[in-house]
């Protein structure tokens, strides 16, 4: 198999999958692009990936983007990591749920604070999006506390989406979500970032 | 097995969903929630899913709720229908990348249409999101008339990303993208849109 190459940029989603990445051993050059300098745009990259966005991954059967379908396509390839319920549909489709729902309704959520321009073009609707960050995402936590039942959010196995709800779950506070109010998710973040894997992705990903 | 029970509302991404059902000629009861009635939000319908959404499936082993999550589902417990390619780890991933692109971002941007009191409370923050819509839609609908290619969108083979992408794409006529400018996006929402099981789906979510 070709080394796989896999985009990335500090504080954002790319963050999973670049977890799951080092949960199954995949061997992968990581390559940051610098979104201040608005590398995500360049020529070069938009001929990776014509969205301008992270996460991308370049395989030797072509580029993947979009969180939730590298996520699945990781723990596909690395059966052996057992990432996920592979064997189980309905398992495997609670699994995605969580994933479907961090992308379109989490992330989206959190990016009405600093991304406000991608759906309004008048500066006081960013503020007025800015304002209700806070309150949308502590609804967003108050629904992840309910699923936190098992040491990880599928039960019992570690699985592509606790590094997904790791890397979404670590903007909570900076949307001031009040995280005393949610002490299960608290120790689940802590939990899920005093793994090996996880501890190498973030210092790579903050570096 | 016993029979799911589907919860959808007319004018949703429920259909997506609806259409990948009969497809795959799946024993479903169809329960249409009445939305001008906020009947998702009653406290019957909170308690199967407690998001307050569609489209959401009861089955014999639990509701599910999302619809990348169900279109794979679907595709999974039904595979002698063939509308996933579930024995090609990258194909599946292709497959989710779009279903998961039409999640997070093109339904996300309709929603700026009628949903901006989600993202802002500001009256005036809503109808600067309403303004930017038809430049998003747009936007959208040229990278979708970039992926058709074959007669469906993944290929030669029917999958369940194309009645997500019939479902998603019979918005942007009404969310003012100018149709003849994507041709070929014309052309093949015409292709799905004539299908037995389609139009099935379709007359059921608008009655």
């Amino acid at each position: 198999m070709a080394r796989w190459v896999f985009y990335s940029a500090t504080g954002t989603c790319a963050l999973a999958t670049h977890i799951a990445l080092y949960e199954a051993g995949a061997d992968v050059e990581v390559v940051k692009l610098d979104f201040a300098a608005n590398q995500q745009q360049s020529p070069e990259f938009l001929r990776i990936n014509p969205k301008g966005r992270v996460p991308a991954l370049v395989t030797e059967q072509g580029t993947l983007t979009e969180t939730p379908a590298l996520l699945a396509f990781v723990a596909q390839r690395f059966p052996q990591a057992q990432l996920a319920p592979l064997d189980d549909p309905f398992a495997f489709a609670r699994l995605q749920e969580l994933n479907s729902y961090l992308a379109s309704t989490v992330h989206v959520a959190h990016a009405h604070k600093r991304r406000g321009a991608r759906w309004a073009d008048d500066p006081a609707a960013h503020e007025a999006m800015r304002l209700k960050v806070p309150q949308n995402m502590t609804a967003c936590a108050a629904f992840l506390e309910s699923l936190i039942v098992g040491p990880w959010v599928m039960g019992e196995q570690f699985t592509v989406s606790d590094g997904y709800l790791y890397t979404v779950g670590s903007w909570l506070e900076g949307d001031e979500v009040e995280m005393s109010r949610f002490p299960r998710l608290v120790a689940y973040l802590q939990r899920v970032g005093e793994r090996e894997a996880v501890r190498r992705a973030v210092a790579e990903a903050a570096a």
